[in-house]
């Protein structure tokens, strides 16, 4: 079993030192242009030479949840395209989308402002059963937010592309879904895969059916969202702010809107780190399954785009 | 039956109108001086004549969950003294204490400090599984707000008086095992009933034996801290921060140093708010029950002070 590692934006050292350790029977080398065939790879945003030249490749692991920059390559039909599942990223999704709606709905960041100011006041609380969070996409990260924030007693509602059941959580499904559940969302978390059908979601006529006041956050993908509608919405009044994790390009550019937005709070594409060792044990552990013949979870329908 | 309503800061109307919905059979009247005695009362910080006047009283029920303020006055042998269980406060505290974890373990406060002066820079990612979280206090708040954090899967400890049990959570008890947990916290978040045995608990001693870097979460009370200890020990960098909602005097003086000490974030006592909807079910089925000869929880054992 021969498998080479193609990560861009990676250090590869610890990587093939864990993959060699936790599949010893087989042979692990760093890609280069001209490397012999191979039946395996790990990769991350690999370039499409890396593909042309291994047609016989059996299947690729990607080191991350999202398959969008993979999708975007010529890749032979016959291999098979494998994604995270989990491995560590559905608590950090979780903790991320937990604080930044707490932070909303508790008003932490007026206290922080309040309090910094000298000032001991305060505000009304809001009403926890009127709070109604929605989620959209109801994957391993999906579910594992809705039910954290359930956790919380928040009114959650999830809505996919296809009907989903998920204890406690109010699911909806199909663009008549998505409108009945917009329409009731105090915060609104994307946690969407990027597909031709999702892409540019987050617009102005999506946004405008949010609550007047309503919160928006991203974790999915920048080019879920259409930057200029959600900019006007904010400066309109119409929406109350957003936390946004991911951009259309990354880091984002020094003369975006976003920096500078008061009523935006950004992270670096942070929200969910790959863990290198949850990873590699996933991987190893499925790489075992597709050897032995066993069925693996994770492998992306390319017509669905996840 | 006859209820006195004595609560201080606290805008009598709404609750009189709700408890008198709630108890139809029950006279309900706002206290004053020179009253007639009464079998029940709901109070928050009632001034000592209160009591002087009412001896007869069979129950006063307090409208929070620390009756340290209460017990500083001088009652009657035979009044029960019940003070709020939960009543919609466990699910704020939770919320509070990881938020305030979460943004710690998380270094959000950092990210917003960096994204703010236009920084795109990643921080490397701190390991959960070394991450331990430290809950002092095992009632009904300590032990949800245990149990909410490990939902994020950070290895939580709690300690408590005498011996509990909590699915998921390593307990201690006692001296020895309070001196055990607190070697192993990053982060330390009092919720103990403040009593003799307890004031004061949270100084030089005790924060000193924490891991160098720890953090500090006060959501129990003021008195649970010497001030000029944890400022003390956030000037040498022994501690890396503290997050603080209870103060010794509140409001908190405009001339405490807390107010401007960079790695203190406060709140104006805001972390779990009384319900009034959820208070005044909770002491009318009390209520209720006592009438019926049944047994309540949320009694005060005096001696012990919570």
């Amino acid at each position: 079993m021969r498998l080479l590692f193609c990560c861009t934006d990676t250090n590869p050292e610890p990587w093939l030192a864990g993959i060699r350790q936790a599949l010893p029977q087989a042979t692990v080398e760093l890609w280069e242009s001209g490397a012999a065939p191979a039946d395996l790879a790990v990769v991350w945003a690999p370039p499409q030479v890396f593909f042309d030249e291994q047609p016989g490749l059996r299947a690729v692991f990607n080191i991350g949840a999202g398959v969008d920059a993979l999708l975007a390559r010529r890749i032979a039909p016959s291999t098979l395209i494998v994604r995270l599942d989990d491995a560590g990223m559905a608590v950090q999704m979780a903790e991320y989308v937990c604080h930044a709606v707490i932070r909303h709905f508790r008003e932490f960041d007026v206290y922080e402002a309040e309090t910094k100011a000298g000032r001991w006041a305060f505000r009304k609380p809001r009403r926890r059963e009127e709070f109604v969070v929605g989620v959209l996409g109801l994957g391993v990260l999906g579910t594992r937010v809705a039910q954290a924030l359930r956790g919380f007693e928040f009114p959650v509602q999830g809505w996919s592309r296809g009907p989903k059941l998920i204890d406690g959580i109010t699911t909806l499904d199909g663009a008549e879904g998505l409108h009945a559940m917009l329409a009731q969302c105090r915060v609104l978390v994307n946690l969407l895969p990027l597909t031709d059908d999702t892409r540019d979601i987050l617009n102005r006529d999506t946004l405008s059916r949010l609550p007047p006041g309503a919160y928006l956050i991203n974790v999915a993908r920048g080019a879920h969202l259409v930057d200029e509608d959600l900019l006007a919405l904010l400066d309109s009044g119409r929406l109350a702010g957003a936390t946004l994790d991911v951009f259309r390009k990354e880091p984002l550019p020094d003369e975006h809107a976003f920096w500078r937005h008061p009523r935006i709070t950004l992270t670096p594409h942070t929200s969910a780190r790959t863990m290198r060792d949850e990873s590699i044990a996933q991987i190893a552990t499925k790489i075992t399954a597709l050897h032995r013949g066993e069925p693996i979870v994770g492998v992306v329908n390319r017509l669905r785009g996840y």
